[in-house]
């Protein structure tokens, strides 16, 4: 068996229990329980979606900033981003400021949604002076091509007769042309990534409104309308910039978003487990290993795509380092996971017990099963 | 760390889940998914209690008998007794004919109940010809220190008059003179050994009407009642067959059968746990095991007083073999078992349930734990 002596600690956030980072203090209070001669390198990690930011925020000790923006439907939202500790790079997930979870299921409607408070939250970014920028761009409201996130940062939509667009994805058949002239110039310095684990294009069939519209609120007739919309964007878009960004892959993620980043803030879109594994270090730190530790809330068939601990045994088999993972949950179809690179999953909870006690009881029942399992590799004759 | 060939599977019952003999199969199963080349020697525990003639049937390949017996009241019910594989020794639970749980609360009345019924048992045990018999005494809604089970083996219990004493230790007073003539001479030829992990004497403060008289539904009252009544018992035998009982350790167990056991049967008392390992022939098997595992449906604070984990550990540690144990439910204050011997402790349950779900659940929980606890012995650089 393997002499274990130092152990990289790579697990997501176990949602409405604990952060990223807290379950990587809850392992190593166990592993040190087990035996305190272990080494743990902290990786916090994330896949692009909610906790991303606090996860690499976490990673690099920087730290989040509360900002009041636009929401989806325009009134103001509690949303925040995140400084590195090197002060280089914000980290912000739109879903923070024009999420679906901001919009009660009664007032869903992608024609009037807006990506206006993604771009408030980019330029308060851009204040503290970044060089980077990554957006996780999971989870959204809306259906405007960025749109919203342009006007925020100093562009302009106008229509025939050069009067502003009014908000949402609605609006976007009176595009006439788009103004740069006011864009905030500091967009042009800092590099942009964004994290988008989907492939689809801005129109059409797999298009953002016809694909993702329904779940955000659209009826058959408005995911056509959103489409046709998108459509006539990118034809203005092409016309002014000649880049056809239509049937680029990525371009339909979050509701077009993807479009906007690539063509008004010069993006490029990444996997967002490769992105949050760069900013934590997580080969680096792999590579100085003799095991793997990660984790989710819950682990089960889905894991396999894209989800944290499926990117992090891909990573840890590079270097063929063991991966053990950690579930408050664990669904069926696990077993396709242990070809994928995860070489055991253990779940946390000690006894039958409803949900909320599960939530509740998430670091306690962390420390205990690592502490066992630490235990478990530590046995001699 | 060590190299994993062969195990040892010794597990107690997960009590309305599974028997001992299910969780050893389904701990196999486990194992073999992960690596079929691992040998697993099954050795299902108990600890003197519920599922004792089961698990040692089950490990010697006998089988059980049902009975229709007097209960602890005098109406029938449906007991059971055990013989083992090469039909030499017989093995039954006290409570299948003469236990608490067969009188329902509201009837209560240790100045009534009986161990009768036990002596049916063995009575019909000693028909298949064995040559050993073994009680587990735990359970018992008795008090009359083993006179019934006496009074079904043919004893009699004779008043000043001559007449015979009714059921109950409430009658104990009226003792004048026991006649063993009419004894079944059969139980003369068969060793007997009693599973009792307490150790009260008969009598007294510490005694079993004063103990466990009220658990039984005796008030005070009644409890110094049934006290005189054992110790004029006592006192009969004494005079009779010179053995002065009252003081000895276990004579109090069972409302006073380990007395009858140990007078009436010639039997001796011995610590469950170590009963069923010589029956099951778990230190053999420890012996050529590369490492043990255990387990029962709740582990804590409570399992290092003589439940199966603990006594398994113990034996394991005797031959320095790791030893890991499943549970269905983990308790607080293992720690304390760190240091009896149980290397590391896990638990079965995959996420939150309740507890019905979790006891259907029990062997395709038990299977996914043990597969992947085995998955983790078997990690290699």
């Amino acid at each position: 068996m393997i002499d274990v002596k130092t152990i990289v600690l790579a697990p997501d956030s176990f949602k409405e229990s604990m952060t990223a980072k807290q379950v990587c203090e809850a392992m190593e209070r166990g592993i040190r329980r087990a035996n305190p001669e272990i080494r743990c390198l902290h990786a916090p990690m994330a896949d692009g979606g909610e906790g991303t930011a606090q996860s690499i925020v976490d990673a690099t000790g920087g730290r989040l900033y509360p900002l009041r923006v636009k929401g989806p439907l325009g009134s103001e939202v509690q949303a925040c981003y995140g400084i590195t500790g090197d002060g280089k790079t914000a980290v912000l997930e739109m879903a923070s400021a024009s999420g679906i979870g901001l919009v009660p299921e009664t007032e869903r409607n992608p024609l009037l949604t807006t990506t206006y408070g993604t771009g408030q939250l980019i330029k308060a970014a851009l204040d503290h002076g970044i060089h980077r920028l990554l957006i996780g761009i999971g989870g959204s409201a809306t259906n405007d091509g960025g749109a919203g996130m342009l006007q925020a940062l100093g562009g302009k939509l106008l229509d025939e007769s050069g009067h502003e667009l009014g908000p949402g994805g609605g609006a976007l058949h009176k595009l006439s042309r788009i103004d740069f002239g006011g864009l905030d110039p500091r967009i042009r310095q800092v590099k942009v990534e964004a994290a988008c684990d989907v492939t689809n294009p801005l129109c059409g069939p797999e298009g953002a409104s016809h694909v993702f519209g329904p779940q955000k609120g659209a009826t058959p007739d408005m995911a056509a309308v959103l489409d046709a919309n998108l459509r006539h964007f990118a034809d203005v878009i092409r016309r002014q910039l000649g880049i056809d960004i239509a049937d680029v892959p990525g371009a339909g993620a979050a509701g077009g978003l993807g479009a906007g980043i690539m063509v008004f803030l010069n993006g490029t879109l990444h996997k967002g487990m490769e992105l949050v594994a760069r900013m934590t270090g997580l080969e680096e730190k792999i590579k100085r290993a003799d095991m793997v530790w990660t984790g989710e809330g819950s682990i089960d068939a889905q894991t396999r795509f894209g989800k944290t601990p499926y990117g992090v045994a891909r990573a840890a088999k590079k270097h063929r380092k063991p991966v053990i993972a950690f579930a408050g949950r664990i669904g069926d179809g696990i077993d396709e996971l242990y070809e994928q690179g995860i070489d055991a999953v253990f779940g946390i909870l000690p006894g039958a017990c409803d949900l909320q006690d599960a939530l509740r009881q998430g670091e306690a029942n962390m420390e205990r099963a690592a502490e066992n399992a630490m235990r478990l590799l530590m046995l001699r004759r």
